[in-house]
């Protein structure tokens, strides 16, 4: 099944990793947050073919996650910026660093520092409704809104079984 | 460049990349986050063909993500369970979920209730260290006590450029 066809999936996660999920697009993201704009910068950093580097650049341009400015005119040359729907994959990437960095590096190559309060830190999720820490205790999902028929079903199913 | 190349970078990130970016992986920790225990009831959810899915149990056995329990002897049957390095995953899919919530559906398929408040919610990632809420402006990288000395060399560069 190509990656694509998770965005036919009635399911957030599934259609945020249909274009996540592609190879180089989430560490192209990581260039970004980390200033790097220009495509050569970028290239440099991730030792990846142009071809393919431009290719996650159009996707992302594509999705409305990044926007080409430019930064010369002669000759043209552009540089991507994240756009708000990208700045807010943050969170994204905070968990993966956090995880990556317990479970993955003996110690972490970047560290993240929360300019308010001026520490290293990692990121922990919270509530947006009560500002409360959310641990795998106090979660718990249940039928939204945008369930489909067959997820209603599904559901009345499993609560009969 | 095969994902699993993706290990041999030293980026916290590149490193979850290399198995959380195999399909189907994130579809099937999001499975176990939601309960569903058993390879059949996987299986019908998902609709992914039974080896691709015993690859990747078996993929998340091997990081130690995944433990298997019998639930019965006669037949033998195993139910799949996180560990604690599996549900420490979780901020990366509520992340997902958030901005997919946000961005890829008309309205959620999934709420996530959190059990304290009883509400609805997303979840916001706080520092660890103040507490205080991480947006786009206050979070600075830094090279960390992990960077390679190739890293730091790269930082001196583009600080003297």
């Amino acid at each position: 099944m190509p990656i694509e066809a998770f965005s036919n999936q009635n399911c957030a996660i599934a259609r945020t990793l249909a274009f996540l999920g592609e190879r180089w697009t989430v560490l192209v993201l990581r260039e970004l947050f980390l200033g790097r704009r220009r495509f050569e910068e970028m290239q440099e950093e991730l030792g990846i073919a142009s071809n393919v580097l431009s290719a996650r650049l159009s996707t992302l341009r594509e999705e409305g996650i990044v926007e080409r400015h430019p930064y010369s005119t002669h000759p043209g040359r552009y540089e991507y910026r994240l756009t708000e729907k990208g700045r807010e994959l943050q969170p994204v990437l905070l968990a993966m660093l956090a995880w990556g960095d317990r479970y993955k590096v003996d110690a972490p190559p970047i560290d993240t520092v929360h300019a308010d309060c001026g520490h290293a830190m990692h990121a922990v999720p919270h509530c947006s409704r009560c500002g409360g820490e959310l641990t795998t205790r106090n979660v718990r999902p249940r039928l939204g809104p945008g369930a489909s028929a067959a997820q209603r079903a599904a559901e009345e199913r499993r609560r009969a079984a």
